[in-house]
């Protein structure tokens, strides 16, 4: 038995049958460094796909503060220790004055649980809005909202709209304007379900760019206006930044990008480039209710490594400027992939911001979505030794979504192997 | 303003208000070394609170791997990677024959969700058996088994039955094996409500010690019986061994102390010391059936980084003699504190398992708790540098779980201290 494959049923024992596996063929990583992983022999891959190792695999200043801090002191939050303090004073600082506190957990699970509970608490009701292509994460209550409405039926206290796109939209035949108010509609009428209910609305929560639904091309000002409607319905807005957050759209938040001002903000994968660190934040007074109401304790969270690590994060994103860098190498990325689109009759669309981008998969000359060709071209370039996945609602995005460190040389590596692999499976 | 008074100051404003602190003067750390921290202002502490550290703060073979993994390579398990494999399989290694797979979170509370929601697909019911007096983390799902059938009310899904004590029985004037009766009783009850209310019974979940209710002494064969019980109810038994496992008793897990064999086992704290990591273990058709049910995927989890500081923490725990220090140490520790029992009429009882002790505070001469008194007692021997904290169903018993490399020569500083303490607080 090769290596690999002894590799794998020792895997499949060892974490049961079914751990999601990337690729046909799985890579064999031992080693990262900058935009680059390496396998066991040797080869070398740009990474299109990790957004945890936001600045980049094995960041030196990154990890040099990991051995230092964990060489010095590693304790709970229960004594004073300024790290933490200083990491969510730092984070405070980079959202506007809506937001003031933060509850530091270890995934972004966990912070999404301390979200929809803090909206739960502060509202008095119960009620909550997400996409109806969503993923928040995998706990009970927070896998609740994972394709609710399309994969799985509403529940008591979980409704869901349609996301918000305009490529396949929910009407045909309107302009953008008329589409967003048809969106706007639907998400009225999930709230108003609630009213009637008796639920009550409690939040509407949504990824800033609406990542796991495939990246859609938003119509303009939905989201400021979807605020203006959960508000004025008396709910809290939620915006899950886990993926969106840290710079990826050359911002330093999606909901900038989207014009919208959430009341509690929930980070995750990119904070601490690998360290598990997660955070709640939110006006000071929504903390101190959800403090008062629950007694909230994390052990491993709020630690003085995982602020040392986090604090080193935004030194590198700001030293290096890679907000400035993220949104001019983004750009010229996606011109890079649009103008292959009219060359290539599987390439339905091209979207995404800053280093965020997704190609939609289609049959060709139409919209179908066509996920086994994204698989094979996911395939594919991960032969050429470019990695990345696919998603979106229909699992036919070819999703780039690289380490933030990511430079004009890559995309343009990228965009080569691309053009050999839509010649062998875009035909 | 002192910088204490500016820090906490700071502190509440970045956390909000209500963010657990311990003491009433709490101890700013800046410093960890085997099992002392140290403050800003160089005082040494003994640490007598912190099993996260288990192998003592800033072990340098733990450090060493950690910084030497954060340089190499950190990044989620879709990929092939040697790490989690071979402490998976290292794990189940340290269990019975029953155990076999593994899943790995980055919190007590994320390995409970997955332990809590297994048990329910695997059995198609609902209800969730615990104590009366349990906390097992901070989640929606998990959170709602905190004190259910004293400070709160039970529900449709979760039963709670008195915890198995010996010190206040729930019925005087019975011998140990009557009380074992009468309180596997009281269990059969809150399994049997299940089956007539039609949630149906999934599972019985402890902390295989009962820490958080206090370390009771437990009527013998209580545990086995119970899983008899549950077993022959059509449910699983789940052992949180988040503060019993890794050595705390000086067995690798605390349901080896009690003589039970549960179906699932959850571990957290202990780990990595302080790389956030937790595990839900079972047996490969239990975590086959959770997996294809849920497609259940943890960004943060199973990481070449978590894996290489958890080897290291098991390494050491084997190189180190540390089960048989923890006993040895731990029983002479205990004897000298029983020793102290009769010249002191506050202490009501002294309990416990290897490193794991607890003394019951009590009113003079009765078995009524005196929890202000054990609060005093802990900041008093904070102020003597000895860090200690009160737990247990009625706050009032001291609670002693040091690093696991805690010696002879710390046990005997503490108990000097400790008759200084009592000669002012226990009067």
């Amino acid at each position: 038995m090769s290596d690999m494959a002894s590799l794998i049923e020792r895997r499949d024992r060892a974490f049961g049958t079914g751990a999601p596996l990337f690729y046909d063929h799985p890579v064999h990583v031992v080693r990262g460094e900058g935009v680059y992983l390496f396998d066991a022999e040797g080869r070398r891959y740009v990474d299109l796909y990790n957004n945890v190792p936001c600045v980049g695999h094995c960041h030196p200043r990154v990890v040099e503060a990991i051995a230092r801090q964990a060489g010095t002191l590693n304790v709970h939050s229960r004594y004073i220790h300024e790290g933490a303090i200083a990491l969510a004073e730092r984070i405070a600082g980079l959202h506007g004055p809506q937001i003031e506190s933060v509850l530091f957990g270890c995934s972004g699970t966990e912070a999404i649980e301390v979200a929809l509970r803090m909206a739960r608490f502060a509202t008095g009701r119960s009620g909550i809005v997400c996409s109806n292509a969503t993923y928040h994460g995998n706990s009970e209550l927070v896998s609740g909202l994972t394709h609710v409405g399309t994969a799985r039926p509403e529940s008591e206290t979980v409704h869901a709209f349609p996301f918000p796109e305009t490529y396949r939209p929910i009407r045909e035949g309107l302009s953008e304007a008329e589409l967003c108010d048809a969106y706007l509609e639907r998400l009225s009428d999930a709230i108003s379900r609630f009213e009637a209910s008796g639920a009550g609305f409690a939040a509407l929560i949504v990824c800033s760019i609406f990542a796991n639904e495939g990246l859609p091309d938003i119509p303009a000002g939905f989201m400021r206006r979807a605020c203006e409607l959960a508000h004025a319905a008396g709910g809290l807005v939620i915006a899950d930044e886990v993926q969106s957050g840290y710079g990826r759209t050359g911002r330093w938040w999606g909901y900038q990008r989207e014009g919208f001002v959430p009341d509690i903000v929930v980070t995750g994968k990119p904070m601490a480039n690998g360290i598990p660190l997660s955070a709640t934040a939110a006006s000071r007074d929504l903390m101190n209710m959800f403090r008062e109401r629950t007694h909230h304790f994390n052990t491993f969270a709020s630690s003085p490594l995982q602020a040392a690590a986090a604090m080193a994060v935004i030194d590198v994103i700001e030293d290096e400027g890679l907000l400035e860098s993220v949104g001019r190498v983004g750009a010229a990325f996606k011109a890079g992939l649009e103008a292959r689109k009219d060359a290539s009759p599987v390439i339905g669309d091209v979207r995404g911001r800053g280093l965020f981008l997704g190609v939609e998969i289609v049959r060709p000359g139409s919209r179908e979505p066509d996920s086994a060709r994204a698989v094979a071209i996911c395939n594919a370039l991960k032969d050429r030794g470019f990695l990345t996945s696919h998603a979106g609602a229909l699992r036919n995005v070819v999703k780039i979504r690289p380490p933030l460190v990511f430079a004009e040389e890559h995309a343009e590596g990228f965009l080569e192997a691309w053009d050999g692999v839509i010649a062998k499976c875009g035909a």
